[in-house]
């Protein structure tokens, strides 16, 4: 269609027919659309592996820091407390979304990247037996970095305390399934891995936990439990869904299926950041993280220490080409981020590298090699 | 497209090239996409009447009651006192909203439909000088009634206290202008009377409000504060944006220009509204309110008494030809309502009624006259 590439962790470019699925209106009201707002939820709950029925799918209007929110909000009591581990803007988020609601909760901060680690985590719960729950993030799209969710979960899981994953950019793509990790919830979105368009978000949560969960929210529309009750009376959302984005996200669903669920999108995704990454480094750009930490869905680049680099300059001659790339958020070093997720294949990565290497001779950058600086604040990370 | 025509309060019947705006996917940090934004409120601070620069608009993802919340939420302070006027679900809706939040508030509860008053209004706000804020519902689609603002808020404006209207289902269709209305704040959604499709809602606010809240919000993603900072400062909303939601909203609101803006928009809806009413009571079917009270949005009918009318069977024969109507919300008497609003006109309601004398016959109802108790019940409202 002529229109760019989203290179971004989300909204992304997805496949004409997911949009020409929105070709029509639904009324939210009618039994046609409530049966497929229950073919999404089923179709989810599988894709999270639960074949025991322990589990319930919610879908949540608004962005996924709604449903990040909602989770939250539903599944901490009032006096539970949450053990965060942040390691980028979408951990320190989630802190700060009990900090406005009032819930008591504890930080762990490895600041721009670094990792949490299990045993970090085991010490943290081990000295404060007043924490209920931990939420880590699977993939912080801060660096990109795919965070070590099996030694975290081994962590909480062990000592009887309760995990929740905000797995927005990851679920999908990266295997989480609750059969190897028995979560409490996990939250994601429409726009992400399974490559719908905006517009909701979805709690895969515990039926138990649901259950247990009512009266808890702070909020009358972020309020899971209620959503859920509701869908489980009638079918129906409680306040009006976003029609044409779930008929979207059916379609979306779809293809996923068609490409091989999880396994088979994840292979894709892999296959885009390995063409791009290893295309990149041979224009001389060097990654934040060392391979063993590099998610398939995003990756941090250092800008290139070169006097005639300036990003925005580099954004607009992407963008010219037919990328829409990503601006970095680390706070040591300037850096820029590539998406690998969305309706494209390892031949437009190929394009992308190709497009960075003109837009680096237009502005007479000869060099990609990032500062000195870059290099040791990657060496904080063993590789 | 051979698709039925939505004859509800929302998502509603849109034209094909709202949703054809949706065939293609943005970047929302991108600037183009910025610019989308802003020219999304700009027009809708213009249909508010804001000449003066005093307003902003705010959009907040999620549905209408999301931005319900929110407006309440952020722009009733921590210590404030609101005064409710319900006369149906969503008045109801607003204290619940309250009383999840744990913000006080006093309630005017008129049932299913009359509608509060100016003097009563007066007289409370008299008698309880800790109240600070009054929301009005605007159009209560519980039962299709036009409430009357004007009087509200004479009465809440001469008192020095700030006047909050939930317009969800009327803006844009019904004049509401803040020269004529100085209100604190206006919530309504994408999908009523402009015409587009569900995915978020807006608020507009006056600008000095929205300084004056910072901090008061209960919720981190529900924060109208927040988000105006953050659209003033960067152009972006907070968190992802419904792309294909908002791209269908411009292509909405630039019909609604062509249209002839608020009053071209709400002389169709009343042309609806009195060619459907006028053939249905040909057909013996009786409104709940006074013409003066029904409002061009939507029509509550009563039941017919005769013993063969059931509702199901009536919705599904009205299915059949092409037309999604919707049930009632009295709770005294059985009733259903039929919308006037959407991308439709006096011939496609002329078929609506036809439709329904179909229904009658197929159903061997051969008076829809409604029971003695429903007339009893209308009694209590004087034209």
């Amino acid at each position: 269609m002529g229109e760019p590439f989203l290179l971004t962790p989300g909204p992304l470019t997805t496949a004409y027919s997911v949009k020409e699925a929105m070709l029509r209106d639904w009324g939210s009201w009618d039994g046609d659309f409530r049966a497929m707002t229950k073919s999404l939820c089923d179709q989810l709950v599988e894709m999270a592996g639960d074949t025991a029925g322990d589990y319930a799918c919610v879908p949540m209007q608004g962005s996924g820091s709604f449903s990040v929110e909602a989770m939250l909000g539903t599944l901490v009591p009032r006096d539970g407390k949450v053990l965060v581990l942040a390691n980028g803007a979408y951990g320190l988020r989630a802190a700060e979304t009990l900090r406005v609601m009032g819930r008591a909760f504890t930080l762990i901060n490895k600041g721009d990247y670094l990792p949490p680690r299990g045993e970090e985590v085991a010490r943290a719960l081990d000295a404060d037996p007043a924490i209920t729950h931990v939420i880590a993030i699977h993939c912080e799209t801060s660096s990109g970095i795919l965070n070590p969710v099996a030694e975290i979960a081994a962590a909480v899981l062990s000592r009887g305390r309760k995990l929740l994953i905000d797995s927005m950019s990851a679920f999908g793509a990266v295997e989480l399934d609750v059969r190897q990790i028995p979560y409490e919830a996990m939250v994601s979105s429409a726009n992400k891995c399974v490559e719908g368009v905006p517009g909701f978000g979805f709690v895969i949560a515990r039926k138990s936990a649901l259950e247990a969960a009512k009266g808890n929210a702070h909020s009358l529309s972020l309020d899971v439990a209620a959503q859920w009750s509701a869908m489980v009376k009638t079918g129906q959302w409680r306040f009006t869904p976003p029609t044409h984005v779930v008929a979207a996200f059916l379609e979306a669903l779809r293809l996923h299926r068609l490409e091989g669920g999880v396994a088979g999108r994840g292979a894709r995704y892999t296959r885009n950041r390995d063409v791009m990454v290893a295309g990149m480094r041979a224009l001389g750009f060097e990654t934040l993280l060392a391979d063993r930490w590099l998610s398939p869905i995003i990756v941090t680049f250092f800008n290139p220490a070169h006097p005639n680099f300036v990003f925005d300059r580099f954004y607009e001659l992407m963008k010219a080409r037919g990328f829409i790339i990503y601006p970095g958020k680390l706070t040591v070093v300037d850096s820029f981020r590539i998406g690998c997720i969305g309706r494209m294949d390892e031949h437009v990565m190929r394009r992308v590298v190709a497009a960075a290497a003109e837009a680096l001779a237009d502005m007479g950058v000869d060099s990609a090699a990032p500062p000195a600086a870059a290099i040791a604040e990657r060496a904080k990370l063993a590789a």
